[in-house]
């Protein structure tokens, strides 16, 4: 088989864990596989990075920054490929731009655009296991870009979506998708498979095991992702393309959202155009709105709600300033979370978000705000309620069965 | 004016200094210079990163310890520009690979065989200081390697000479070239400039301002260079062509090197070829063999000495034990040094060695062995006499005035 790995801060945090890496990838590959190692920088150095840049400057230049960030990943991947030959398997370290990893032009966003798997091929067939610096590539300018927080994910799943490899594995200190938060439920049981669009909307609503990005780039090139952690042998849970007996499966996860504040907007001037410009205010200001609610009243005013990111509320708050002429008063509160059930089966069974409501409802939790796709039910509720949310959610759908 | 500096480890040993560098480097561009600025990595920095490659591997490969030390200098690089940029002097970082410099494939102490200067040529048009990581560059199959040791200069002064620069500066913690150690001599003084070929001589012999192969680079290429400290406004050091003149001094300076051991070989087979097999291995095994002493005796058998580094003695033995049937016997003296006396001066004028020898004579110190060159007097004497030496060769030269 060829198999991405990808290690993560934690799992690379340490000369020692390093070592433990090394065991891992040599085992893998003398049970015959090929093998392609991405790795993270080690746990704290980007965020040292990024403190030495701020010493200088609080807007430091994205391309100084790219160069500076992309230096943890190569120190990394050259210790790996350093451990590895030491224990007698043959290995080479490449950076981004060696592997072949070609982006657009976005310094510190940079997405990827094309991979020439080439090199990595070339030394796959000379029998060397192949460590790649994450989270970085090459502009057309050859100059040096990053993919952002969690980038590395993102060069692993592209990396095996090039090579067409057999399993992606993405290793960090948790050992698969929790049906939910196991600090906040017990219970919750490690899921053995979850469909690419679950995943999408439980990464999206707060759990931290993989980014949004890399799913949907996997779901996109096919890749099939094993979530597993470096610290244990357990099985970890499988990241593929939903499958036929998955339809059984109502709800897969339960996931909360601390981080969120609800807005509320009274007595906006009801003319047309004016919610587009309040929210395009927002995005330039890159404020990720979630939640919106609307209701026209009678007397050609009307009230507005929408959820933001807490850590945002007080960019918020001035841009939403700037709007005193249009808005009658506004109300912010930072107490309130976000509660959300994720499940492929609510596309085929009616009465999946009634058991949602009416279960909060018996244990008086108000739900304030209502959002629904096709594979979701998100809930926003006050914040001191999440928990036993959870927990009642999580025994409502026998997460724990 | 174009002009190159180049910043050591210790000038940006910190954020603190590196914000003094940028100042440094702002000030001379605001008197209407161009400026390229080579950075080494901060000072701890390479030594940390050859500790943890040291903790999987003995011989760790060289190909994986270039992109490993490598990363020092990007680092600094970045964020010298970060702190340029925010000071409003518009600045570019460059790795080695975008600054156009090309070596051969020797990873870990790559040889410079081009520098393609157009990348930095057309930011100098945009008005931007370029920072350049030094220490680096790539090979034709784009693999990133390192110079060795004090390969930051060597950038440099490739740089400079590719660029046609108006002068090379290096700042170190040193603010120029003296005539002896100031901590052996406190009357050594400073010198305003001294020859490519001193310099040279001066460098192998253990004066640390800078390595003999910068020195050799900018002699080929007919770079000035500037010796400065970067903690003081001091004039600094120019080191050039030789001037008209400069032939009146007779002696430039005194070095001490106490990195000395002595080998004599006793009863040597005095057949043909036997030294050069010897050297030869002694060679192969990177060991550098310094003065040679031979002399033929009368009963077809030879005494052979020569004086290596100290730190390579336990080596040496080794191999020279590989000769125990050509060889009566064998001593190792560690106790020894090297004092040697400097100057374009003596091609001129006789007598200048003659009172060396007397003057060490004077002080009851015996000369071991003697080696000359046409500007250097080199005399190995024991340990113990290695200051008063070099002391009183400084008053007899009257480098104080």
């Amino acid at each position: 088989m060829l198999i991405v790995q990808k290690y993560g801060g934690t799992s690379v945090g340490g000369l020692d864990r390093i070592a433990n890496v090394a065991e891992r990838v040599a085992r893998a590959k003398k049970e015959g596989n090929d093998l392609v190692v991405v790795v993270s920088a080690m746990s704290g150095e980007t965020n040292k990075l990024i403190e030495y840049a701020s010493y200088f400057s609080k807007t430091p230049s994205r391309r100084e920054m790219d160069m500076l960030l992309s230096s943890g990943e190569r120190v990394t991947a050259a210790l790996l490929a350093i451990a590895l030959e030491e224990m007698g398997v043959p290995a080479i370290a490449m950076t981004g731009r060696q592997a072949g990893i070609r982006t657009d032009a976005s310094h510190t966003f940079a997405r990827i655009e094309e991979i020439d798997p080439a090199a990595i091929q070339d030394e796959i067939k000379n029998g060397k296991v192949i460590v790649v610096a994450g989270f970085q590539g090459i502009n057309e300018h050859g100059q040096v870009t990053t993919l952002g927080r969690g980038g590395s994910d993102l060069s692993a799943v592209a990396v095996a979506g090039a090579l067409h490899a057999d399993a992606c594995e993405i290793y960090s200190d948790v050992d698969g998708v929790y049906t939910t938060d196991p600090r906040i439920e017990p219970k919750a049981k490690k899921m053995d498979f979850i469909s690419y669009d679950e995943m999408l909307e439980l990464a999206s609503l707060g759990a931290k095991v993989l980014q949004s990005r890399s799913v949907e780039l996997a779901k996109k090139l096919g890749v099939k992702i094993v979530a597993k952690s470096s610290f244990s042998e357990a099985e970890g849970t499988i990241i593929a393309k939903e499958q036929e007996g998955m339809e059984e499966v109502l709800v897969s996860g339960i996931a909360l959202d601390k981080n969120q504040a609800r807005v509320t907007l009274r007595k906006v001037v009801d003319r047309p155009g004016i919610a587009a410009e309040i929210f395009t205010v927002l995005a330039n200001e890159q404020i990720n709105v979630d939640m919106i609610i609307q209701n026209a009243s009678s007397d050609g005013m009307t009230n507005m709600g929408f959820t933001i990111p807490q850590s945002e509320l007080e960019r918020a708050k001035k841009v939403i300033g700037g709007f005193n002429k249009d808005i009658g008063g506004m109300d912010f509160d930072e107490n309130v979370c976000k509660v959300s059930v994720v499940g492929v089966g609510m596309r085929s069974h009616s009465g999946v978000a009634a058991l949602a409501f009416s279960t909060l409802a018996k244990n008086n939790i108000n739900i304030e705000m209502i959002s629904t796709s096709e594979i979701k039910v998100s809930m926003i509720i006050n914040e001191k309620y999440g928990e036993l949310a959870v927990r009642t959610l999580h025994d409502a759908y026998q997460l724990d069965k």
